[in-house]
């Protein structure tokens, strides 16, 4: 790929993780062109992620979600913010933007040398019946989550129930729980966190409902009912669900549509398709963030796998390329984490299912235990399960349980590089990690589920407990 | 090579770490052989890593530090344990070793077909005036430990000098200030610690200042103060010093006389010599634990860095091989953490002064901040140092310190896996780790180190914060 020529203007089509870090790092690497921002919301440069703490009360104030103000970007970083200002047309072949201002009138055509687009995702609503409904809201916005406050706020509602059980919906749960409401939650599939195979979500199931979250599981919604213009409850299909408030938090769509009617080529799930370089089909327009597709480094295949932090690193490599560079973002394993009360969820990787849909043979295995040798006071208890392909030994994924003490989070973040530099169950086996009593057993989760894989998947006689025993 | 065939008789000296793995690794490997283990202490099979946490009283119970009783292995793994038995002699030629029994007075003749060695490493005492007095100790084995908390049981001793500033000198600071002793810690080097450098170890003295730990850095102990045969204080280059009790936690060497005496090869720091399969240079004759050598793998060079996680690998490999199969533990980083107080501090891989030795020209990044975005209450602060081989940028190495509830060990185990797997600072900057505001940044600190390492040591134009937006 060549290089393109150092521009004048850069223009950024939204501001909140992969377009304010574009901005900022294009500024970096361009430090003469012009640089401008669009954002059709009044908020821009926020902590998405941050929201479910702001409405629990964990972190109070909504401010300090702001990471950097409109005006900090003009007066630290000399870049223009338009706010309020939605974008409704690209014309690539003039290298033109219309731009119409929401809080006036007027629309204007605005020229670019390279455009980047970082509209992100927006909250997908399926047409049930009483969506429009005071009381029923989406989270996915600083706007979103100032509404839902302050209903909160003014209305004291005393029942919720969410609806989906992924990662907003289950750190919603901990926050509204926090509110002393009661909290129903509904969710499609037979157990919470469907990315999650159903023995491990199924702990995370029961600490929700340890810490009083009724679960509706395998329950669809059909609709809201409705008393005098505000939510009554939820009618699904296992019976209805009295509410005085209701969070959907079914899913998020790319909003690509801009960019469609542009002309410029979609991929996985309609999010806009870009390279490594975060180029899309249309020449001196890139995408980063929720809105662009990526690569799933394991399975190889385009994938739409939206999140604060790569949305961060796309957002360097797009604008690293738009300046005249090569930025270079290769792709995800589609980690997460989560914390739901005192327990921490996540995964990286694929599942022995998700290997199979990718036509890999895999196996799994499991491993339960305390984190910290039995005399050392402290830690928690986890459960690690570890994908492995067939015959290679390659680790290919892993999902991870625990209490929020047992610092899951380590062993999963060890297992993502691992699945990142190829490395195989004997790899792990032997690897040189961090030991002392505070902090985990002379032989850590990693290492013995490589022995344990090498044992079952590879067939190698041996196996070993975390005392380092056998 | 050429595997071995299948023992008849597997002998094992010593039953800690390296040794109690590799006796019950080989029941496993060799269902029908017959298994013995001779140590010449009264206690096998315990964690001694353990052993300030006895002491300090965070882990009361000493025989929760046992994984296994000798009858345990007798019962339940067919494996006889013979302690207070010392090997007095190896005799490659003929296959058999001399052993006393030192409850009584009979020296016997014991056959074997694959012999492990697993001698450990003991205690370094240099030949300072005085250290035979009483409430002089060392803290090796858990005999040192049971006869350290005696005394201080019954002696009830207030001010307690600590020579050597490495790990276990550390941890006992901790110990003793928990039992409201005073405590100075003399280390003859310029900061405590010396395998971190300065920059970081000083962090990590200061906080033990704050704890109230006296620290006497550039301090080499002269001799140690005679009140009527017991401990009335240390004599140093800089003053003397008050005490009713000394710890000399200056080194370990290899416990590997027996086996230079038998005309085995010695390696660096004259510990046992193995090759990746833990044979020795005699035949049949495998040596594991703190009494070999291993290799480091950044390096490339043999090493003796002797650890509990490290030896129950070793031992995994040496019955492996010498239930005649082929173990393999091709080496390791010289990884480790410990706590003191409420700080962590550890290093994977090579420093720059290391990697200067080793012929690697590199240069390191130094990142401090809050591990939890602003808004998110909790966590804590880190330092973290990766150091980057030049033009390569390949990870060579990392140092962190900071808040116990920081979490460094995570970022630590990342980096370890970085430098084992040959990453480099790009290939960081990219590495999809575990987000969510509970436990990091979106980007967490190995990939904000990557980002710095790229720009300042590779020269590519660009940094980034933890916030993530620059």
């Amino acid at each position: 790929m060549t290089e393109m020529e150092k521009p004048r203007r850069i223009v950024v089509i939204g501001g909140v993780a992969g377009g304010a870090t574009a901005a900022s790092k294009a500024r970096r690497c361009c430090p003469d062109a012009e640089i401008e921002i669009y954002d059709q919301d009044e908020f821009i440069s926020y902590a998405g992620c941050g929201l479910p703490y702001f409405i629990g009360g964990h972190s109070p104030n909504w401010r300090r979600l702001l990471a950097r103000l409109p005006d900090e970007f003009e007066s630290r970083q000399n870049i223009r913010v338009f706010l309020r200002h939605r974008v409704n047309d690209i014309d690539p072949g003039n290298k033109r933007i219309r731009v119409a201002d929401l809080e006036g009138v007027s629309e204007s055509s605005i020229d670019y040398d390279r455009l980047i687009i970082a509209t992100g995702a927006a909250p997908f609503v399926p047409p049930i019946p009483g969506r429009e409904l005071e009381g029923v809201f989406v989270l996915r916005s600083l706007t979103h989550a100032l509404e839902m406050k302050s209903f909160i706020d003014l209305r004291a509602p005393r029942r919720a129930v969410i609806v989906g059980g992924g990662a907003i919906g289950l750190e919603m749960c901990e926050a509204l729980r926090r509110l002393d409401m009661e909290v129903d939650l509904v969710e499609m599939a037979d157990h919470v966190l469907p990315p999650l195979d159903p023995d491990l979500a199924g702990k995370l199931g029961e600490h929700l409902e340890r810490n009083g979250v009724r679960l509706r599981l395998g329950a669809k919604v059909e609709g809201i009912m409705d008393r005098g213009g505000s939510v009554a409850g939820v009618a699904t299909s296992e019976g209805d669900l009295e509410a005085d408030m209701v969070l959907l938090s079914i899913g998020i769509r790319p909003v690509s549509d801009l960019a469609r009617r542009a002309g410029i080529e979609l991929g996985a799930r309609d999010a806009i398709r870009v390279d490594e370089a975060m180029r899309t089909s249309a020449p001196d327009i890139l995408a980063c963030g929720d809105c662009a597709t990526t690569r799933h480094l394991v399975s190889g295949e385009e994938a739409w796998l939206p999140l604060g932090s790569t949305a961060r690193k796309q957002g360097r490599a797009a604008a690293e390329t738009a300046s005249g560079g090569e930025g270079r973002f290769p792709g995800v394993l589609g980690t997460f984490v989560l914390k739901a009360f005192e327990m921490t969820a996540g995964k990286t990787g694929l599942s022995e299912a998700e290997a199979r849909e990718a036509g890999l043979a895999s196996r799994s295995v499991t491993l339960e235990d305390a984190v910290l040798p039995g005399y050392y006071r402290g830690g928690g208890r986890m459960t690690a399960k570890v994908t492995v392909e067939e015959n290679t030994g390659r680790v290919l994924g892993a999902q991870v349980v625990g209490d929020y003490s047992a610092v899951a989070e380590r062993r999963l973040d060890v297992l993502a590089v691992c699945v990142s530099a190829g490395l195989t169950a004997s790899d792990l086996s032997v690897l040189d990690l961090a030991y002392a009593p505070p902090y985990s057993h002379p032989l850590d989760i990693p290492i013995v589920a490589g022995n344990l894989a090498e044992a079952r998947v590879l067939g190698k006689e041996c196996t070993c407990t975390m005392e380092g025993l056998e």
